[in-house]
């Protein structure tokens, strides 16, 4: 087991990165001298592959739990889907004490986190992720909420986990197209901190499944990806400054999640196409070796993952949606350009034609 | 005008007290560094006594003001409500630096206070309260929140205004019934904190409208209430320990208000019926004099706030709704109970039959 700690002023946590992990997620919660009750929040699916493994593991140790079953999907990331969590803690009498346990990718995580949040104004919170995304950055780092109809992750709070228990064994049964997309975000942290896992993953010959990786590079992938992100949220757990980092490709990303309808393309998909994006708006602005950028891209290539706007994506709607993007300072949009493999800079100062140039190359 | 500061750990801030003080509303704010948009939030009544004025102000000063108007009510304290207000942030581009301004009572505050906890993950926001309920208690302090359909503020955050202005001008156009409700959580800072209020208190012949007031007491009751409102928070933020003797009164006023339906007595009418219960359980557990109560009771009463239980009211039902109170801790229901004029001791060992006795005789 390797154990990953967020520092953080108010409360520090574990991340706890374990094969089998999940059977012994009470075991692990008992530590941490929660109250009795607990609200495991899951989708059918993959409440079906672990819910009775970990109502199993949390009776065990004593807890009373209850659990509710979300729809699935980015589209039910949503208040209403948060109401459902809210009847379910008011009818079983969720207490300041309780906890809510997340067992699933970034949306139930996100929604979850923001019940718990919320509920009697912040209640016990944890992170069972089971998706590679949530694993390596959704679940860590306290930032939950749900979408506006308009706008992704725009309702939101802080509020960090207790516990992060990460269980890579539960990675066999995640679909292939949500395993690239997670890369994506593995890939992010080569390219904005930690290029000797760039590095790591241009040895592989692929990374597009799970079962042609080999183990040891699993293994680095979740804990220098886990550890990266516990860096950062470490150094700035409320995004006055360096955290924006991990918004990487996001800029872009949100822009095509949201005009696509979050139907076309998941959220690590966005970000590889973001990702590509970026480093061509670096280049052009000459911060960014070119071959440097084609390195990045040939790893995006060879997680399967997208480097082209999806069909029939509007330039000029992109632009204007980037307008409504969280970071957007008077009116400027914010973006965050790598200038070397494992090093970035922030800057508001891109002009809307280099934008627009790279995204019509990327059509 | 009087300023008091609320002193905490990560950003203090001032309540003005300024008669006259909302035409300087925008200059106030100036001061503080904000982003030039602003979210005005309010009600329609309330909004047509004062909405212009206060809009002028902004703009004088350079905001940019646009405005939404919720339906008023306790009944209205709910999700939806708070829904209007992402959609009037999001169809004005509402952003990280903007602010929301409420621009009311308690409710008005609480569901403003929210929506900008949770717009963008956090946003600046100011406390323009117009009862003198919002002026002595619910604008300060940073609770912020909804109600669940079968429970008062069950959905929440705690959210830190930048600023409180309060001008007691604007009390002369709130109905007589609201200024009472006010003047509940005023009787509860004497009983609980500041036995020199109560004593003026005591001194002044009339305390059920405003009219009939002195000046001075009215600025007693302000300058007080919020310097002691401002004491209790300064030394205890988030509730761990002290600030929960501000729920005197409440633990019963927040059953009887649920089971009414929000329809019956308001807030402050319920706080007084909790205050006289939670009063007659000390005395009966040997904590309090008899003679105190009494005199609790009698200002009470000469505010024209209610002593009994509204008709109808099942009192088994109370009893049982205690158990989903917030401060519920492993199914004990908390207390708060005087000791002497001014102090008060928490307690979770109030039996049953204790409180199902002082109800009856409220009947
Ligand atoms: N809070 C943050 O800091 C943060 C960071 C990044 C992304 N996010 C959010 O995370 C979300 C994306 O997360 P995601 O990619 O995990 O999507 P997701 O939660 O929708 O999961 C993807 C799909 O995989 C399924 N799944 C997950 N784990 C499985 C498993 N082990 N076996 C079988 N099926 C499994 C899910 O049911 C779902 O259908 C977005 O909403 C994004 O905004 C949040
Ligand atoms: N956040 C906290 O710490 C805290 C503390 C105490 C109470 N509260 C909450 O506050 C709410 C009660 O607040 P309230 O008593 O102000 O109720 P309210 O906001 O409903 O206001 C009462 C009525 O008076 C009207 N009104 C207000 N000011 C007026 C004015 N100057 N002129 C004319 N009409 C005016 C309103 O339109 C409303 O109809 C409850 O929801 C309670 O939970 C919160």
């Amino acid at each position: 087991m390797t154990s990953i700690i967020v520092n953080l002023p108010e409360q520090s946590y574990e991340i706890a990165i374990a094969p089998g992990g999940i059977d012994q997620l009470g075991e692990m919660m008992s530590n941490l001298k929660l109250g009795k009750k607990v609200l495991l929040v899951s989708n059918p699916t993959i409440f079906k592959h672990y819910g009775q493994r970990v109502l199993a593991s949390l009776e065990a140790a004593g807890f009373e739990v209850v659990s509710c079953n979300l729809s699935p999907g980015e589209r039910y990331k949503t208040l209403s889907s948060v109401q459902k969590i809210y009847d379910t803690a008011l009818e079983n009498r969720i207490e300041r004490s309780s906890t809510m346990v997340a067992l699933g990718g970034g949306v139930i995580g996100d929604m979850t986190g923001f019940a718990a949040a919320t509920w009697l104004r912040g209640i016990n919170f944890v992170q069972v992720p089971t998706s590679l995304l949530a694993m390596v950055d959704a679940a860590i780092g306290g930032k939950t909420g749900v979408n506006h109809p308009q706008g992704k992750n725009l309702i939101g709070a802080f509020h960090q986990p207790r516990l992060v228990l990460i269980d890579p064994e539960v990675l066999k049964s995640l679909p292939v197209r949500e395993f690239r997309a997670g890369m994506a975000e593995v890939i992010k942290y080569g390219v904005i901190w930690d290029a000797e896992l760039f590095a790591q993953m241009e040895e592989s010959k692929r990374l597009d499944q799970l079962r042609y990786i080999k183990a040891e590079l699993i293994e680095a992938i979740l804990n220098r990806s886990c550890q990266a992100k516990a860096d950062v949220v470490g150094k700035d757990e409320k995004e006055a400054g360096l955290r924006a980092i991990l918004n990487y490709g996001h800029t872009i990303a949100h822009a095509v999640e949201s005009l696509t309808g979050y139907r076309v393309v998941n959220h690590g998909e966005a970000v590889a196409i973001g990702m590509v994006a970026a480093g061509q708006i670096a280049v052009k602005l000459g911060m960014w070796k070119k071959e440097e950028a084609e390195r990045q891209d040939a790893l995006i290539q060879k997680a399967s993952l997208p480097t082209k706007l999806p069909d029939g994506v509007d330039i000029e709607a992109i632009i204007e949606s980037l307008q409504l993007d969280k970071k957007v300072k008077a009116g400027k949009v914010r973006f965050i350009l790598p200038t070397q493999i494992g090093v970035v800079t922030i800057t508001d100062e891109v002009p809307s034609d280099t934008i627009r140039e790279v995204l019509q190359a990327m059509q």
